[in-house]
Formats: structure tokens, C-alpha cells, sequence
């Protein structure tokens, strides 16, 4: 048995790309990543100043913080968790990697929606488990369904959820995440849900899995809506059966996570009114961006019920999603990210536009896209040049 | 195959009953866990303040840090490392797992010294690898030789090497280091040196796997040396074959550290006056530690070569570690870790005391250890109470 190979994240490398020609001059504008371009929250920064100043730290696990976070199921899904269960990670990443392995052995197959976030199948790749991609297209929203699910034969010993979704921002509605949610129960499925874009809707709030499954286990973190990615801070829900196998694991693979970001991620619940003002800014970008995607050709796109993206299929401009993005980015300064980082089958065909940026740079993004890509149609039929 | 059983680490529980006793008003001195009481150093605070004044952050690898790392390796080892080999991660703990994951398969067999740090052998049965534990009495100086490695059979594909060591602070020797390299290269050993008490050397400094082995992996991290423990940022260099695997698993797994982590730390490099000035609290408190331990009836001990750790046999007091270190708190309030979090065999038989904390509470823990140990002494024979 090989150590398994791993697909590289090729948005990287148009970052990188974006980076070189950033520093010959060029006017960059980044929608590659999915983080949001704000900084922590004011009250999370005075906190972090404060006990920088006063407190020598040392290997902590914030109680307050899993309580908090605790809390926080209550308030917004009316579900009970006790702090007990809540993991804290270096970021949602290793919060997934102790949810397969805390989950899973080598050999297990684990079910997830293609496209989607290219973490999940590499992360289970290098795990030794085997990942079962279930094709999502138009039809089905670019999500999972219920259908897809019970039509796995065998049935998966796992399954991915994701809604809001990355790269497409769709969310499973209400009704069919019960429905998911008793169809693996009666399958004996155990359900990972990433919900890291929680707090990001901008129609119904999405749902957490512990509404319908109290045996599921949550990873989320507090990287996308309150605006803390370079904290690396996450966290896991773990059933209570499970709190002993993922707490040894968190304290052999990983040990808690920074200190100082425990204190300021306390501090963040506190600000409500300034990360909804960013939400309002997602939703200004989003508005703008559906407004200029018809002007660009582009009518085909996954519904952006939440997150910060928009996925639209560019199969009419190219099916090398990889060299079309490059080719954005030289002719135009926008740095996007391909679809082949979500859909290792079709993704050659779609293109990612992150908007957690600040509204002016959409619009001028948008100024630029717009000609290009009429340039590029007229350039173009059925993905061919002519 | 079920998800393997992982033991909890024992120190934990210890420490626990110690914040309960110092949160009833009980005078608690911790010497339980391997971390610097002092903070970061003043320079890497004065830059974390800077940064999160001035800088709004994002996900970052710093090329900068990543340059000065392996700097490092040219200064203090005379090795050449170029900074596409560093990896930077969240801690040494999650280097290790990223190590462990780009060397080996499940099944593997990874072989270590016993006694020897609990996250070892945690993390290789985590990854349904299988430890090799070589036990390392007083004879062996309690650390790994050429002639225990010789004599594995079948060779194991692994072998995790730690020196300075932990729980002991035995160095192993320049030459029988190189022994161990030439040996390990001739049977198709792949090694992975825990470097992370590299500075902390009372004598002759240790020497790095990379000065004899260019294709060892090196975990190592800012918590030691560097005083910045809950800064959780470590690296893990790989051979120039391994990169491209060891980055995808980072990408995918974990994704960079906290930059805020990685700002500090590159100022960190430029504070040697002041961690020296740590190391000669550690230098006095190892000597202070060992001029009490006969008074203490304590005279089987690794030779604490480096780290801050005194690892000693009390067989003579007690069969069961973690029993005698909750006696010890409950009656002195010092803590301290049982033996059976390094050695599941033999264990039962050792206490590790940590002495990288202020030189008054070590002089404060033997006032009240001496008499408690004395008193042990004339109430036990041969490890039995009389």
C-alpha cells in the first residue's frame, strides 16, 4: 500500500500567479480564496492586545469559550450541547481530520457531494478511507439529496454534508435535511456536517445536523463569519460516546489550539453588529455580482443561498477551467479560483468567484470582467476557440 | 478494524485535581507539564502587537520565517536546508502527524524508545500504524542505541528519534548518532528526529538528525527553546523527495498556522539574551533538583543531558506512579507526571519532574519534597507501605 497521492490545491498556484504579478505592478484583485478580506472583530483585537499584555499564557483550553460555543447550539438551532463535547481545533481542517479518524478506520468509504471542497476527498484520501463522490449538478441544486443517498448501494460508512456549500454556497432546505438525516440513521450512516459557513445565509438560515441528529458530528470554526482565518481557530461536536476517543486524539495529534486566540474567539460572540455588517457587504457583493453575471454571458450558476461564492459553469468558454482562470488573471487582474479544485470530473467546466472582498473591488472586478468575457464568447463556440 | 483505543495522558488528570486544589486556596507549584512558565519572548510580543495593529491578516505561510528557519540549520548545524523544505504547522504535534502520514502506511511498524513521550506511540496506533517500543533502562541511558535498533527484526520502517529526550533529557552522543544513521540507512529505516529541546543542552549540544541523514524528517517547534508554547507553531523539515506530499497533506489537513504566530516567531530569532537568560533558570534549577534528589532518597535518575525534565525511579516508594503523584500533590501541592504516561511496562516505577519554571518554586518544591519523600522512605520497604 502507497502512501496515497494527494491532488495540490491549484487555486494556489493562480494565487501565486496573482502574487508574481502583483509585484511587477499589476492592479490584483483576489476571489480566489474563501476568506473574508476583514480583520478579526474590534472587541476580539482589544482582547488580544490585552492579554498580550498581561497574561504569560501557557497550553489552555478555554472552558469559557467551549461553554460559550455551547451556548451558541442553543441560542441559534435550539438543540442541547454540553461544553464537554466541543473540541477546539487549530481550524475546521483538523477538526475534519479528527471527526473521520475519531469515525472511521482505513478501508471505510465516505460519501460527499461533487463538487466540493477539495479538503474532503484528499483528507479522506490520506486517511486511507475511500471517498464516494456523489454527482451534483443543476438539476440537483449542485448539492446532496436524499435520492443520491439512499441510492448507494452499499451504503457508505460515512457521509460529508455541507450547507451552506463550498464552492457553490448552496444550502439543503429544512425539509430534506431531516430526510437526509433519517435516511442515515436507518442506513447506518454516520453524518459529518461542515458548517462552516453558518451564519452566512442570505434566505432561510441554514440548519445545523444536530436539529435532526443529535449522533452527528459538527466541525465549524471561526474563520468565515466572524472573520478570524489566520486565527486558526475551529472546533468539533462529538456525541457524547464519542468525547474520549476525540479528546485523546486531540491531545496525541494535535494539543490545544493557540491561546491567544481562544481569548479573542470569547470575545468575538460579542460582536454581532459588526460581523452583520460584513454580511451586508456579502449580500451588496452577491447582488452586484448576479446582476453582472447575465452581462457576462454566464446563466448557468449554482443558487448562492449562502457562503461568499458564486460557481458558474463557463462549459461554453472553455473546458480547461485551470487555463481559463490563468487566462482571467493575466488579461484582467481577477484572481479566481478553477473548478477542477472542486470537481475532479466536470469541474473543468466551472469557475469560483469568492466575494468576501470589500464591495469596491467587486465593482471594479466586475468592470473588468465584463468585456473580457463578451471577449472571450465571441472568441469562442461550444469551448472551442474560433 | 475498530477505531484503535488511544490511552489519555495521565499528567492531565493530575493537573486537573491541581486546579481544583489551588481554586480551594491550596499553594499548588506545577511541575507537571513540559512548558516554560515564562511568556514569549519581548521582541515577538512588541511584533504581535505591531501586526495586529497595523494588519488585517489572511491565511499566510511566511517565506520570511520559512528563510530564517532554515538559516537556523545552517548556523547551528552546519547543514544545508533550503526553505521550500520547512513546513510550517501548528506545533510539533500535528509535524509529527504529517511526518508519520508522508513516511508510512497503515501497518507500518514505527519503532521508539521506551520510556519516551506518550503522543508517539499514541499517534502511530492513531494512524493504524503499529509502535515498536525498544525498551531503554538505566543501562542504555534511557535513550535508543545502534545495538537495540540492530537488533529489530523484521527492520521496522520507521523509527522516531528524540534527543534531547522526553520524559529523560538524554542526549544521544555525536557518534552514536552517526551510528544509528548509517545503521538505519542500511536497513531502509526511515527516521524522524523529534528535535524540539534542541537549545536546551547542559552540555555538549545535540546534534541534529540532519548533519548525518539528509533523508530524515525533523520535527520541531517554538514551544521550548522559544518559550511560545501557546503560540502553537512548529515546523517539520522533509527531504527534497518529500515536499511535494508533506505540503499537500498540510494544504488539505491543516492549512498554515496562525500568522500572528508566525510574525512573533521570526522576531523571536532575534531574542537569544533573553532565552539564554531561560536556559540559566533551567541550568540553576537542574542543579538545585539534583543536589536535593539524594536528600529525597532519589538516586536512580536518567542523566538529564538537556530539556528541563528529571526523570527518577522510585520503585523503592511505590508500583503505582500515578497513585504516589496524587499523593505527592494532595500532601506538598506539587505536581508532577507519573511514569506510566511514558512507560505503560515499566512506568509504574518512575516520576518526571518538569523544572522549567521560576528558580523559587524549585527551591520551594524541595522544601516541601524533602521531608515528604523521607517520610515515604521510612514508611515503605522494597515499594510495599510497612
Amino acid at each position: 500500500m502507497p502512501v496515497p497521492s494527494i491532488d495540490p490545491f491549484h487555486a494556489l498556484s493562480i494565487s501565486a500567479l496573482a502574487h508574481e504579478l502583483a509585484a511587477q505592478g499589476r492592479s490584483i484583485i483576489h476571489m480566489e480564496f474563501g476568506q473574508p478580506s476583514t480583520a478579526a472583530p474590534r472587541a476580539a483585537l482589544e482582547r488580544a492586545r490585552h492579554v498580550l499584555a498581561t497574561d504569560p499564557m501557557g497550553y489552555w483550553e478555554s472552558q469559557p469559550l467551549k461553554e460559550r460555543i455551547a451556548l451558541h447550539y442553543h441560542e441559534t438551532y435550539g438543540v442541547s450541547v454540553q461544553p464537554a463535547q466541543v473540541i477546539l481545533t487549530c481550524g475546521a481542517s483538523p477538526a475534519l481530520v479528527l471527526a473521520l479518524m475519531t469515525s472511521f478506520v482505513p478501508g471505510a468509504r465516505v460519501a460527499m457531494a461533487r463538487p466540493g471542497y477539495v479538503a474532503y476527498r484528499n483528507v479522506v484520501r490520506a486517511l486511507h478511507m475511500t471517498p464516494v463522490e456523489i454527482p451534483c449538478g443543476e438539476e440537483e441544486r449542485f448539492q446532496l439529496g436524499v435520492r443520491a443517498i439512499a441510492a448507494l448501494d452499499p451504503a457508505p460508512e460515512g457521509l460529508i454534508l455541507a450547507s451552506p456549500a463550498n464552492p457553490t454556497g448552496t444550502i439543503v432546505p429544512a425539509d430534506e435535511m431531516q430526510a437526509i438525516a433519517d435516511l442515515c440513521r436507518a442506513r447506518g450512516i454516520c453524518v459529518i456536517s461542515d458548517e462552516i459557513y453558518h451564519g452566512l445565509s442570505f434566505g432561510a438560515r441554514a440548519r445545523s445536523i444536530l436539529e435532526y441528529d443529535p449522533d452527528a458530528l459538527v466541525v465549524n470554526s471561526f474563520s468565515k463569519y466572524f472573520s478570524m482565518a489566520p486565527w486558526r481557530l475551529g472546533w468539533l461536536v462529538v456525541p457524547p460516546a464519542k468525547i474520549e476517543a476525540a479528546r485523546a486524539r486531540m491531545g496525541n495529534l494535535f494539543l490545544p489550539p493557540a491561546a491567544l486566540s481562544q481569548h479573542a474567539a470569547l470575545a468575538a460572540f460579542d460582536c454581532r453588529d459588526e460581523l452583520d455588517g460584513h454580511m451586508k457587504t456579502y449580500r451588496r457583493n452577491r447582488d452586484l455580482l448576479l446582476r453582472a453575471l447575465p452581462e457576462m454571458g454566464l446563466r448557468h450558476i449554482a443558487p448562492p443561498d449562502g457562503a461568499f461564492y458564486i460557481y458558474a459553469d463557463i462549459r461554453h468558454l472553455t473546458d480547461d477551467s485551470m487555463a481559463f482562470c490563468r487566462r482571467l488573471l493575466l488579461d484582467t487582474g481577477v484572481t479566481t479560483a478553477p473548478g477542477v479544485d472542486f470537481d475532479p470530473v466536470d469541474g473543468k467546466h466551472f469557475i469560483r468567484f469568492s466575494f468576501a472582498v470589500a464591495t469596491d473591488l467587486i465593482e471594479e472586478a466586475i468592470r473588468r470582467m465584463v468585456p473580457w468575457f463578451r471577449q472571450q464568447a465571441d472568441h469562442t463556440r461550444d469551448g472551442v476557440p474560433v
